[in-house]
């Protein structure tokens, strides 16, 4: 199985403190050690970076933990590939145009079985499980929605009512962002944390390092983490409900608003 | 105006050499300041790295220079903005994917009042000419072809007719790849090289780097080396013929075979 991580926020921020802890479980603290990748959307533009080796031994993600990235959303994903093999195409986030948009997507679980046969728009590149769901749903959302996006709580009715399609095959643990709004989907484990004014400190599970968020933040800021395992280990964790789909926005979950 | 510098070759090679001349123009021995970005085809799968910032000043450029990807077919491109805003939604090389392959594209020159209206497939996701001009190409393609890619011929021929209906609008130099054939169109100004055996010395314009790919490569090598103005001061570079539709494939130009 595989690892997730993402984060929503408010003000553009970095993701190095988290990503640390993350980027350990890829070969080090843990065995997902078949490829990562991060996807950092910046304005309306996205940048993704891939590599089919393991975190804990990769240059690129070496450079990401020196290279501070600001952004507003954030998709994290070490594999440890049970579907498809070892390669580039099959590494997530996987990304997509829909809408003039940059769509990204990293999928946590197996589906069985699973072969979708509608692909008018969107193709599968790899042979993953995860990037047909991927293609799937968003071959369904252009047949419903060919040129322009609905309202974000149309959009939410329609990804929560396709997601029962998928879920039957298999766990589908998922984060899908457009660079403003992030669904996620939780089918068997993914916990969050809201980090908020009074900021305070945090100390990884997976690495001997601790941060004071009151030295790196304003009073405004409001920032969302998704993972599939806590990341530190002095701070409350959400557990979020299975079969539950969640959208986060600026930083809150925005569905309970 | 921009640069281009594409590589298509017959067995995976990195780009290093060359690379480090082009990256020079980003800002230090040329004016091309306004990011850049570089596409690596690794089998099916393609990584892209952008920056919004000058490529001769880039940690990431330098993490290139210092850390050789291996690859079929490789796509860059500085750039100097003259329509759209400096971002990384404007950054080239562009990708989208077709025929559940991933296509790249990246674009030297100005199209004027260039406003296409069909975008049944691919919208752009930022405001350059260029990436308009890219989606328009594609989906006048899935428009043609929905399902699967023809052969290369009609493909290329194709493309081929498609060019004519831009280049009123402007210069149109650009490089289109899917991580196996690359097209490459001359409006003004672009060279090749094709090094194979008996491989020499090369010595870069830009930097005080030479290479003797004799011991780097084997016999049977071969690799295409595409780029807006010669990067090599002791080989021979081709001037390709302005208006014309060329098709590397496996290190050669594959058109005239």
């Amino acid at each position: 199985m595989c690892q997730l991580l993402a984060m929503n926020c408010n003000v553009p921020t970095d993701i190095c403190f988290s990503f640390e802890g993350f980027r350990a479980r890829g070969g080090r603290t843990d065995e997902h050690s078949d490829g990562w990748g991060i996807a950092f959307f910046e304005g309306k533009g996205c940048r993704i970076l891939l590599d089919d080796r393991a975190s804990s031994d990769s240059e690129i993600a070496e450079l990401i933990r020196r290279y501070p990235i600001h952004s507003l959303n954030v998709i994290a994903h070490i594999r440890k590939a049970t579907m498809g093999k070892v390669s580039l195409e099959n590494t997530h986030p996987f990304q997509r145009e829909m809408w003039g948009q940059y769509w990204v997507f990293a999928h946590n679980g197996d589906l069985h079985d699973y072969n979708p046969t509608q692909f008018d728009y969107y193709q599968p590149v790899g042979d993953t499980d995860s990037e047909k769901a991927f293609c799937s749903i968003l071959n369904q959302l252009r047949n419903k929605y060919p040129r322009a996006m609905p309202s974000l709580n149309e959009l939410f009715q329609k990804i929560e009512t396709l997601v029962q399609d998928i879920t039957p095959y298999g766990i589908f643990n998922f984060v899908l962002s457009n660079g403003s709004a992030m669904f996620v989907y939780c089918a068997s484990s993914l916990f969050y944390i809201i980090r908020q004014s009074p900021f305070s400190k945090a100390q990884l599970i997976d690495e001997d390092i601790s941060i004071d968020f009151k030295q790196h933040t304003t009073p405004n800021d409001r920032v969302a983490i998704i993972t599939t395992k806590p990341l530190t280990n002095n701070e409350i964790w959400m557990p979020m409900s299975r079969g539950q789909l969640t959208l986060f926005k600026e930083g809150r979950v925005y569905n309970e608003i």
